[in-house]
């Protein structure tokens, strides 16, 4: 009898989630115990509707590419299974024979996972599921960090900087900048800005994450003072902040809509809080919102973040070659400097459906900046450091004149 | 007596405008007709209150660095001068023997550059004003493009390509998205965005210039063309856009509008455009809006781009010295393929205050995307193809079950 494995991509695109596709079936290739190599289209409503692909007849340099091509090339879907999906699932697994099913997700996709292990199971068909970590939003439970993370991260940090040195020249007419990343429950994205810092006075400023309900007195107080003292400021905001009564944070002419999920869908941050710049201080604000760009950017991705993606997609194969089941592969961190992980595996259950928040030590006091804490978790993970810019004296010319009022 | 030669950054930061800065910096020192070397800081108004620094003192390093530091390394302004500002500038300007005046920038700039030359020749007062064309928005006439454009078109096609793949693998829940570009008055830099597009029905779908009147019915059937056609679509806006009559399609930024159809509106283009679709389509929208990260962004930065905004300023240093003035330099292109160009003079008043817009001939009858004779136009000012991805067969297995409803 034959064993196929089935690949299925699930969730928010990410640069590298096809890296561990890439992984996944170059070590499904070299594996005696692996018949057919297939790839569901659109994660789990293709195993629905039966739209899968054979990738053994795609050509071996497609599949080195795809290591180096951001979002997911299968197609992915935000889809909430009913109790009959389930049994359509074992239906399709069965009439192609499907014996190893990775999932490469969030936690969303990771209950998916655990559920059909389970199904699977309770019918006793013969089948090992292993979950493959993907998330930019690096809120899964027990591994070190998400595959995915280190790329947005990387992209936030380097486009943090550059807008800080735009507004750092143009300070005199636009004078502050929110920058609106994503993150819809947790201020990982967000927290990324600050990797692009680069010496004193320069952004982020300030950074404010869900994790800490948003004070609007205390804001712009703190917007104040870094204005009082740079004449400047660049704030980094999630897009996922909340009010004092978990109310999120949205201009008012936009509605807020719930996906298939029940997760609230996002947007007007960077409106609001313009606004309330505008408004309450009366300085001159505008903001940058990166949006999807920021999730599967190649040239910010991170090297790390690419080879990490691409071995935890080997591992998933391997383990569920050995047997393992019901299992999602997990990054452990092994040294900081000089950097170094390997795989762990964890039961599905134990990160289906949670989220991991930003812990206690890693956002100071004041609830506006990240600590020096999260810095040593976070700087491994963007792959080195950013491009090197120059720093320039500036060495003042004696004044000849009065001054000019 | 010394010969002293002042440079000055004006206007919005881009990626290469520090590269011209380089160029002149290593020119003038070269030079034995020229002996201090000066910026000003935050460009004229470093002027009037006397900010000047002496550029001799920087580390060779650091002036070497500049070809890849994006922003303004020297501080910009957008500062409206008056008459008594002009001759403030004069007083500085004999107080520290400036013989050589640089300013990069737009055409604001190219104005205050000319009315300076002006009024030095009316007091007989020896001083040679070049121009160094530098802008994103890439309007300046005369001149075939301007440095700072090639980098943000890169950016925005890598972005767009980016984004559009991103769409395209999660469109079956995030459908339509808007890619929000800069761009006040002309849609050079939303045009840009085609030069992502990698192949039948890859993005951007649509593109909207502000050269034209943006006509929302037209456009909701455009988009509504692009759904039912491929069931997503990612649609490139400018800042800019006006309506018929005229008007930005943006509410005032603090107060709640309401637009043709009833609905409130708040805040920019992007938040427009998605409420639109979402109330006349019932399709889910989402908007991305890199801001000035587009603008400033050196992981982008194309080598043409870098090289050219370098030799502008080195050419802007030798016409002084060879005693040209009251002149800005220009890119007059040589050939496309390979591509080339060299470096011209135009008159300050040709293109002082003076705005090129895209021609009709680069925007298609509908006015919903570009002509190929932008695409020729524009691609070899990126600096060569991006980053190249993987494209898979998908060869889809036979299915064996019945359709699944």
């Amino acid at each position: 009898m034959t064993r196929n494995l089935l690949v299925a991509q699930s969730g928010g695109p990410t640069a590298v989630i096809n890296s561990s596709v890439s992984g996944i079936v170059t070590e499904a290739t070299s594996s005696k115990k692996v018949d057919g190599i297939y790839g569901a289209i659109n994660g789990i409503l293709g195993v629905l509707h039966e739209e899968l692909v054979d990738l053994r007849l795609e050509d071996s340099s497609a599949i080195q590419k795809l290591r180096h091509t951001p979002s997911a090339a299968l197609g992915s879907c935000r889809y909430k299974l009913s109790e009959r999906d389930y049994e359509r699932i074992m239906e399709v697994f069965r009439a192609h024979n499907i014996n190893y099913f990775l999932c490469a997700g969030g936690n969303d996709s990771m209950d998916t996972a655990h559920k059909v292990a389970q199904l699977a199971n309770a019918k006793s068909y013969e089948l090992r599921v292993i979950g493959v970590p993907k998330t930019v939003d690096n809120d899964l439970m027990i591994t070190d960090h998400c595959p995915g993370y280190g790329s947005v991260a990387r992209f936030n940090a380097s486009a943090t900087r550059d807008s800080g040195l735009d507004t750092e020249a143009i300070y005199t007419s636009d004078t502050i900048k929110i920058i609106e990343t994503m993150g819809r429950d947790t201020g990982w994205i967000t927290a990324s800005t600050a990797l692009g810092r680069d010496g004193e006075g320069s952004a982020p400023h300030l950074i404010y994450l869900p994790e800490r309900p948003f004070v609007a007195e205390n804001f712009l107080e703190d917007v104040k003072g870094v204005y009082d003292r740079l004449g400047r400021a660049v704030i980094c905001v999630c897009e996922g902040l909340k009010n004092e009564k978990g109310e999120f944070l949205k201009a008012s002419a936009n509605k807020i809509d719930t996906d298939k999920f029940g997760h609230a869908q996002l947007g007007g941050v960077g409106d609001y809080l313009v606004n309330l710049i505008s408004n309450e201080l009366k300085i001159k604000a505008r903001f940058d919102k990166p949006g999807t760009i920021q999730r599967v950017s190649m040239v910010c991705a991170s090297q790390v973040d690419l080879a990490e993606a691409y071995r935890v997609g080997q591992f998933a194969v391997a383990k569920a070659v050995e047997g393992e089941t019901d299992k999602m592969v997990t990054l452990i961190r092994k040294t900081d400097d000089p950097y170094e992980s390997e795989n762990g595996l964890v039961n599905l259950e134990e990160v289906a459906l949670r989220t991991k928040k930003l812990p206690e030590t890693f956002i100071n006091k004041r609830s506006n900046y990240v600590t020096d804490a999260f810095l040593k978790y976070a700087s491994p993970l963007v792959g080195g450091p950013l491009l090197e810019y120059a720093h320039l004296r500036k060495e003042r010319l004696k004044k000849q004149l009065p001054q000019y009022l």
